[in-house]
């Protein structure tokens, strides 16, 4: 599909629609401007980028949050500099976007004069796509992670039960230039939603994404979703997921996928909990320079790239960045329901 | 098998006389003083927790590396604070463990006054197991990673050509009290030296561990050696370890695998390269208790070894190291080759 083929029941709409669409949306449900202004920025970025579970979609949760009273409208994050090193945003209960452009520039500047920091986001509802999050910091120059807990629906390898979350894992590297190595991922076998989507689909799910309720594996979506899914890469992927547990959780002081699961309402929007940045600045390390540096890292993105049947990632994310300066595709089902919203908002509120 | 079955062709040693034996055949081979101390606190160390892989059978590649002239034999490794939480060792040429030793305790006191910090070690052939690189800190209670590029035998997902190290990650939490979670494990599907070992027993490898020199899938790890060895977990274990290529190389201005393998003897001895570590301290951060976070991260270790089947990493290593109070079984062969590497040395140096 090239972006002059206008998709089936789709409706083409710039990127500056798409922020405005979000921002009044949530708007009228009620929800302050700057976080309005904050998540139209991350929804219209992980749209633009056709990472479409994370674009309008995302909307619906939102709203939802706004309305059921579980995120805070207006609360104002705290940046703290509990050391020159250590910066933690308390969020105070409201969604992760507009906390994070709070704490993001402080963990910028303190990486790139002590080489290394870290940035904790506590008492948030996060929503966002992990590579977003980062990606201001690896434009600056950084080597960056982030880490936050996700719904709780996975077992640990060799267990039935779920105890994690999708705990997804992002790293992102400031080269190659205009194009950086960012991935992000969940250490689960799949993210929910891709079971969710099977299972709308009536598709089976591969082997070794999931047990149903009764332990066994399965390949049916809806067992799966009553049971639970498993992590990738069997122990490895599980460990990982107990590190992404541990370090978004206790280590910050902040919530385990399975304490957020104790306190949330149900109301499909975002789960309460933290999220923990770490960033590295390449130039304060004092061997070679800079330049070798990033000519040693792009040699390896150029052979790897040499092979036929690799793709480093995020480069189909960046295929689509291009395209979308044109504009983006939206189904008109989302777009009506998305309507709906602010229709019942201003019904609801009149 | 018990502590008190010996096993055939085993041969009991206390732990003692496993560091005795590593430091008098390291010195026999004309290896620094403190070099061989350090090596033995090493080896004696995964020998004990039954790490066969990185027990006495690294000496053969130790000594190896020391009558090549790989490794040298008197670096003093000199430690630089680089920024009061960027931390710097210059191995020199030598070997790691003695500049691991140099590093950590700084590593530990930074991460505990600031929050975060880094170490990296520059310029070592590195040959120790990673959980034991970072117990140390660990046990000071802080939460640490280490990463280092491994041999460069590893095709990035999609690909059919070694571009990767096999890369391991460890990470550890401090807790629960006295066993650790700490995990350590290469990013490619299994380590080389497991392939070696089916080689040697005739076995097959399981799907999805390697291609052979024309790209295509294999189960024989003859064929496997020659070609690739695959990463875990398809493109996800990929990107992490592009991840380890990227962090342990060019952010701190060492080598990447294949910059490695390019100046390498083959000696069969340690590859030269880099270290990473990042340390954490869950006290410094400024929400709730250390106490609450500890008992947070106590409560999942808990729920996870409740569901049968699940196992914590390292739970395996703790039971040998309760075991090897009582001494360590060696295959009397290894013993013999490592007498062996003394007689020669002696011979050759009379």
């Amino acid at each position: 599909m090239t972006a002059h083929t206008p998709p089936a029941d789709h409706v083409r709409l710039t990127l500056a629609e798409v922020h405005a669409l979000t921002r009044d949306t949530l708007l009228a449900a009620g929800l302050g401007e700057a976080h309005a202004a904050a998540i139209a920025r991350s929804i219209t970025r992980a749209q633009a980028d056709e990472c479409h579970s994370h674009g309008l979609y995302r909307l619906l949760g939102y709203v939802s949050s706004v309305r059921s009273g579980k995120a805070a409208r207006d609360a104002t994050p705290v940046l703290t500099r509990t050391t020159p090193v250590v910066l933690e945003v308390d969020a105070g209960g409201g969604f992760a976007p507009l906390a994070i452009e709070t704490g993001v520039p402080a963990l910028i500047e303190a990486a790139k004069t002590y080489g290394i920091a870290a940035l904790a986001i506590h008492d948030c509802y996060h929503f966002s796509a992990l590579w977003a999050d980062i990606e201001p910091a690896v434009e600056a120059g950084l080597a960056a992670w982030c880490f936050t807990v996700g719904q709780c629906c996975v077992a640990p390898a060799g267990g039935t039960t779920p105890l994690l979350g999708t705990n997804p894992i992002a790293f992102g590297w400031p080269g190659p230039p205009g194009q950086p190595f960012i991935f992000d991922f969940a250490t689960s076998a799949a993210a929910r939603g891709e079971v969710e989507l099977k299972r709308r689909a009536g598709e089976p799910l591969p082997q070794g994404w999931a047990v149903s309720p009764d332990g066994r594996p399965t390949t049916d979506p809806a067992a799966a979703l009553a049971g639970a899914l498993l992590p990738f890469g069997g122990h490895k992927g599980s460990a990982l997921s107990l590190m992404v547990e541990l370090i978004a959780g206790p280590l910050i002081g902040d919530l385990t996928s399975r304490q957020a699961k104790a306190v949330e309402n149900g109301d499909a929007g975002p789960p309460l909990g933290g999220e923990l940045f770490i960033a590295l600045d390449p130039a304060v390390f004092g061997r070679e320079t800079l330049e070798t540096r990033l000519a040693g890292a792009q040699e390896l993105f150029a052979l790897a790239k040499a092979q036929p049947g690799v793709r480093l990632p995020a480069e189909r994310r960046y295929a689509a960045r291009a395209r979308s300066a044109e504009g983006v595709w939206i189904p008109a089902r989302l777009l009506a329901e998305i309507a709906a919203l602010t229709t019942r908002a201003a019904g609801s509120e009149s």
